[in-house]
C-alpha cells in the first residue's frame, strides 16, 4: 500500500480540492452531462423554443469537451467514467484502481494510489498540521492510525475542530455491512479508531449495521442478514465502546422503530435522482430498486434528528464519520443533499484499505477465508495463515535478501504491523532492518504473528464476556449520556 | 364514461386475459425487451461465446417483431409503449387514453374506453356471472357499483370467492394519497364500496395513506403530507367503517412503527428492477430515487404479515384490493413479485374513474376547485357548481332538446347520478326521459343537486362527530376483531 511509504515521513499538504462547485471530478462532470442530456431531450420532446434548445445543446457540447479533456475519454451516456481515467488532463495513465463500496482493486502491489484517490474524490489530505491540531484540541497523543497516515484523508475536519474549540460538540457515525458472521481484523480498523475518537473527544456514537443492504446485494435471507448484524455487534462492542455513549442499530430493526429516521430517508430520496446514483455508484437499469434507493439509508444517520432518543429534535449537531475511503461516495452524495435539507454536511475521516494476505492489490475479504485473518481464528490458524499466505517483499534466497534487502512497500506483514504495532520506534527499526536485509521474512512474519496472536486472543476474551443482554442494551434506542 | 352505457345492460363476458405468461401486454413485452437488450450488451462486453451471444440476439429480434406486431410501433429503448398503441395487431387506433397512477385523460367525451383498458391491462371483466356469484356467496344484493359496472374489472375474484366458500377468509386493502386537506366526492367511491365489502363479508380492512408518496411527488413538506393524511382519515372514517375491523395508517408513521412492514418493502425492492418500474410507471433517469422505489411501499400492504398486530405471522391470507383502475400498475407489479416471495397474489376489484364536472375526458381532481364537488362544499356551492360547470349532454335549445333528446353517455350529471342514486328504476326512468327529451338539462341537474346535497350534508355531520381520539384509535396498530 502506497500509504505505508508515507507512514513515518508525513507528506506536505498538497493543494486540496473541496467538494465545492469550482473544480469538478470526472464523476461530477459525468452526472452533470447526464442531466444536461436529459434536459436537451426534454426540451426537444416538449417542442421548446429553438433558442432555448440551442442554448442547452451548446452547454452539452461544452460539457462534453470538458469531460474529454478531464478524463481523456469520450462521454458515453450510461457509462460512468472508468477508473483509469486520468484526472489531470493527461490521456494515458497506468493507474487502474477501482474503488467503490463494493469493490477495491488495483494492479499495483503497493496498493491503491491514495494520492490520486484524494484528487479523484476531491477530499483533503490529513497533513501534519491537522494531526498536530487534533493533538492540541484533544490534549491526547494522536492515534497511530493518524500518525501513520492510515486515516489519510478527510472532509471538513478543521470545521469540526473550530466548533469543538468553541464548545460546540459533534457526534460520531460509523457502520458495518453484516455480510457474514465472521469479521476479520481489517474490519476492526474503523472501530478501533472510532473508539479512540469517542474517548478523546467524549462524544456520542451511532453505529449503523446495514443488514438491509446486505440482503439487497447478497444471496442471503433477511433473517440471515439480521442475525449477522447481531453477531457483528458483539465484535464491535468488544472494541470497548462506552455503553452510555453508543447506540448500535440494525436498519431492519431501526427503520421500523423510528419514524424520524424514515422521514430523513425519504427526504434524501426526494433530493437524489437516478442519474446521480448512476453516476456516483455505477448502478444500471437492471439493478433492483432497493439498491437504487439504498444510498439514502446510509445517508440518513448523518443527521442528528434521525436519533430523537439521543438528540431530541436538534438537527444541527455536526456529524463526523470515520470510515474507509470506499464509503466516501455515499457521503459525497450526503454532503450534496444536506444543505438542501437544512442540515450540516457530515465531516469525514477516511482510511486506507486493509490489504488481503495475498497482497495490496485488493482489500481483505470476509468471503475468502484464506485472504483474511478472522477474529475467530486460533493462535495456530493465525500463525499458519501468515506463514503460508502473507505476501512477502523479501528476496528469493537468504543470500540475496541479506545482500539487497526486502521491500516494505509491498510486504503484507509489514503493512499489517503498521496497523497493529503501536510502538513507532520498534516499527521504524523493523522497517530499516527489513529494508537493509538484516531482518529476514520469516523473522518479520514471526513479529507479526506475535503481535496479532495476543491482540486477537484479547478480542476473543472480551467478546466472550458480552452477553445477549448487553447487545440488547447497546441496540435499544435510548438516551445517551453526554454534553453537547 | 363508456361504462355508463353498460350500466343497466350487463355486457357478456368477453375472453379475458389473466396475467399469466401466455399473453403479454405491450408493457410486459417492453420490459422483457429491455431486459433482453441488457443481456445482449452484458454478454458482448463480457466477451461471451459467439453461440450464446447469437442466441441472445435471436431472441431479441424475435421479441422486437412480437412488439411491433402487438403495438404497431417499433421498439425503442427508454421509450415505453405509448398509450395509443393498438393491442390487437391493428396499427392505427383512435384511442389516446392515458391511464396511470398520476394521470387519467382521454379525448373521448364518453370517457376512457374501459373495454380496451381491460385488454391493455390484462384484467378480467366483472360480468353478470361474477355479480350473481357475489350475491350468492355474500347473501346480499350486490352494491349498485357492481350492478352498474362501476367496479367493472377484476383480477382473481373467483379465486377469492372459491376460498371464501371453503371458509377461508380474506382481508381488504385500499388507500388514498393525501395530497390535500380537501377530498371530493370521487374520492369516496372506493371507500363506499370497501365499506360495503367489509359489511357483507365481515372481514378486516387496512387503509394506506401514502403521505410519503405525496411528499415525493408534490411540492409539499412531510409535515403537510402527514397532516393531510390525518385529515383525510376523518373523511374515510366518516364512511362508516367498523373500528373493530379497520386499521388506517400513514406510511410516515407506520414504516417507523413496524419492522415487519419494512421487511416486506425491502423484499419487494429486491425483486423489482429499475427496468421494470420504468416499463410499468414510465419513470426516467431524472426521477428521484424515492419515486423509483415507492412502488414497493404500495405493494407491501398486500401481504398479511405486514400487519403482525392483526394477522400475527400468517403470510398466506389472501388480500382483495378495491381501487380505481389507475392503481392497477402497482398491483400488476405486486402480483408479479408475490409468488417469488412465497405470498399469495392480491386480488383486485377495479373501478372506473369519477369524471370531472367539465366532462369525462379527465377524472375529478382535488387541485382544481371548479372541477370537483368537495366534501366540504355547502349546499349552495354544490348547487352553483353543478349548474355552472356540469357538462351537459343536452341540446342547445329547449325546442331541439324536446325534439332530439339528450345524450346520457356524455352528460356528467347523469354520470354522477349513476354513482350516487341508488334506486335502479328511478335512474332508468331518468335515462329514458333525458334521452327522449322529456327531461330537460336543468331538471336533470336539479335531481343531481337534490341527491348530492343531503348525501354530503350527512357526510359532514358524520365527520363532525369524529374526535381526534377516534382517529387515533383507528390509526393505532392493534389487534382487530374478526374470524378468518
Amino acid at each position: 500500500m502506497s500509504d505505508q511509504s508515507v507512514a513515518f515521513t508525513r507528506l506536505r499538504m498538497t493543494d486540496c480540492k473541496g467538494d465545492g462547485e469550482a473544480v469538478k471530478s470526472p464523476m461530477e462532470l459525468y452526472e452533470k452531462l447526464s442531466e444536461q442530456g436529459d434536459k436537451v431531450r426534454t426540451l426537444k420532446s416538449a417542442k421548446a423554443e429553438k433558442a432555448e434548445v440551442d442554448a442547452a445543446i451548446q452547454l452539452l457540447l461544452k460539457l462534453k469537451m470538458d469531460y474529454k479533456q478531464l478524463t481523456g475519454q469520450e462521454y458515453k451516456p450510461g457509462c460512468p467514467p472508468s477508473e483509469n481515467s486520468a484526472e489531470n488532463g493527461s490521456v494515458a495513465d497506468d493507474c487502474d484502481d477501482e474503488v467503490n463500496p463494493w469493490n477495491v482493486t488495483t494492479s499495483n502491489a503497493k496498493g491503491v494510489d491514495y494520492d490520486k484517490l484524494i484528487v479523484r474524490f476531491g477530499t483533503s489530505k490529513v497533513d501534519q498540521e491537522l494531526v498536530d491540531r487534533i493533538e492540541r484540541v484533544s490534549g491526547q497523543k494522536p492515534h497511530h492510525f493518524l500518525r501513520r497516515g492510515i486515516f489519510f484523508s478527510h472532509r471538513d475536519m478543521h470545521q469540526v475542530l473550530d466548533a469543538y474549540e468553541k464548545k460546540k460538540s459533534f457526534f460520531l457515525y460509523t457502520g458495518r455491512g453484516p455480510s457474514s458472521q465472521a469479521m476479520h481484523v481489517g474490519h476492526l480498523i474503523p472501530f478501533i479508531f472510532t473508539k479512540w475518537l469517542q474517548d478523546v473527544f467524549d462524544i456520542p456514537l451511532v453505529v449503523q449495521l446495514t443488514d438491509d443492504e446486505k440482503y439487497l446485494w447478497k444471496d442471503l435471507t433477511l433473517e440471515q442478514c439480521h442475525q449477522f448484524a447481531v453477531e457483528n455487534a458483539k465484535d464491535i462492542i468488544a472494541c470497548g465502546f462506552d455503553i452510555n455513549k453508543t447506540f448500535i442499530f440494525s436498519d431492519l430493526d431501526y427503520m421500523g422503530a423510528s419514524p424520524e429516521f424514515y422521514r430523513n430517508v425519504v427526504k434524501v430520496e426526494k433530493h437524489v435522482t437516478f442519474n446521480q446514483v448512476k453516476g456516483i455508484f455505477g448502478f444500471t437499469d437492471s439493478d433492483c430498486i432497493g439498491k437504487i434507493s439504498f444510498p439514502a439509508i446510509q445517508a440518513a444517520p448523518s443527521f442528528s434528528n434521525s436519533f430523537p432518543h439521543i438528540f431530541g429534535d436538534k438537527k444541527d449537531i455536526q456529524c463526523l464519520i470515520p470510515c474507509a475511503i470506499d464509503q466516501d461516495p455515499y457521503f459525497r452524495m450526503t454532503r450534496d443533499v444536506a444543505p438542501r435539507l437544512g442540515y450540516p454536511k457530515p465531516a469525514l475521516l477516511l482510511s486506507t484499505f486493509f490489504p488481503a494476505l495475498q497482497g495490496a492489490q485488493t482489500k481483505m475479504s470476509a468471503s475468502d477465508a484464506n485472504s483474511s485473518i478472522f477474529l475467530t481464528d486460533t493462535a495456530k490458524q493465525i500463525k499458519n495463515k501468515i506463514n503460508k499466505y502473507a505476501f512477502s517483499g523479501g528476496k528469493d534466497t537468504v543470500e540475496e535478501h541479506r545482500k539487497y534487502g526486502g521491500n516494505v512497500d509491498v510486504d503484507v506483514s509489514f503493512m499489517y504491523l503498521s496497523f497493529f504495532l503501536e510502538d513507532d520506534e520498534q516499527l521504524e527499526k523493523i522497517r530499516q532492518d527489513y529494508t537493509s536485509g538484516a531482518l529476514l521474512t520469516g523473522e518479520l512474519k514471526k513479529i507479526l504473528i506475535e503481535t496479532l496472536q495476543p491482540l486477537i486472543a484479547k478480542h476473543q476474551e472480551q467478546r466472550k464476556q458480552i452477553t445477549d443482554e448487553t447487545v440488547k442494551q447497546f441496540m435499544t434506542p435510548r438516551p445517551l449520556n453526554f454534553k453537547l
